[in-house]
């Protein structure tokens, strides 16, 4: 395995990863709760909030250099993947959907390299 | 299902996570940092921060009655296994070691509740 | 200054710090985001989750046996109460006051205690 | 008062505060768990650990658009020229020194920029 197309991985999925955090964050206390109504609604809230949150655990986890990221990446994929769906069923957060998705894709990338280096080994 | 098993769970899980994310954060920052030699180990150290930092955000997804707790709560029972594992290797941390096996076997419980409420629904 | 006042109290403040981010988050996450209306008003919720945020760095930093909590605990004081008085015009949010007042006093008697310490050095 | 100043000074102040996060936790997890030495000195440790903690905490109200950052930013400022100071002592951190000096700095003009505006007002 190429030790430094692994590393450009993870240095692009965290990236994603505080991006998605930044994002998420930002839109729901600011965007979501002035607007109010299907933005305020306790599911789609809700996801947004643990979004951002499992997206800084998940940066966190590769900041510390912890080969953990592995799980949390797969975890953190599939909270994007909902947050992406919720905020394009409800419209006008196209810069939210867009970070969830980037991030959603680039941890699966490295999950699957994770999965493949192990397989060469 | 039986709601008020399922809630009792997660009340349970709420609190051996919070209990954990306490006791890995206090012993990793006084005992491990005061100790050195291999209880500031890279792998062991940023073991016990991340198995702190896992608790914490699996708690915050219970707090804020999120249902994708069932997909964090996997991730935080495999992280604190490793964590007892490794804290039981290095020796006299057997607060730490207790506090990790309590909170994943009760997560590992939530998730098997979560999984048989599927089937019967 | 007498040690065991001083760790007494700030394990006093640990507890009503970690108390206060427990309350503060659930009630934001569960009560407030499904009564909607003044709950989801952006600066009273806001507040909820800056308040939860705030106490649980302050608790961080004691659990992490940092001295620079005495800098912490002010301004975590100064948000519990201002949480305290919104939460107490809205209504129906008891808990929420009285997890807000117990901290933000903890906190003051904590860094009081500290400016004494060093009165008396 | 220029809003746009403002605007500006905030949104300057939130990256170094994301930045400062960023590299704090990097380098403590990574350069300094490995180097071990003073890099693991409890207290040089910890301030590593409070102050990335500090500058999420204070990134996060401004990304909440909350107005209590004026309270966090002075806190923020001062964890941050203490953690500068202490890696400037240890050296081969400059990074680490850079990062913070700009967040202490950033969080300085933002401070002076409310009392400003207040003195207007």
């Amino acid at each position: 395995m190429n030790t430094h197309v692994a590393d450009l991985t993870e240095e692009e999925c965290l990236k994603y990863c505080l991006d998605c955090h930044h994002i998420c964050l930002e839109m729901a206390m600011r965007h979501c709760l002035q607007s109010g109504g299907k933005h305020t609604e306790p599911m789609h809230f809700r996801l947004m909030l643990n979004c951002a949150e499992m997206c800084q655990t998940n940066a966190s986890f590769m900041l510390s250099s912890s080969d953990l990221h592995v799980l949390t990446c797969g975890v953190c994929a599939e909270i994007c993947r909902r947050c992406a769906a919720s905020c394009a069923e409800i419209g006008e957060m196209e810069a939210c959907v867009q970070a969830c998705i980037d991030c959603a894709e680039s941890c699966d990338r490295l999950v699957a390299l994770h999965a493949l280096e192990e397989a060469v080994v």
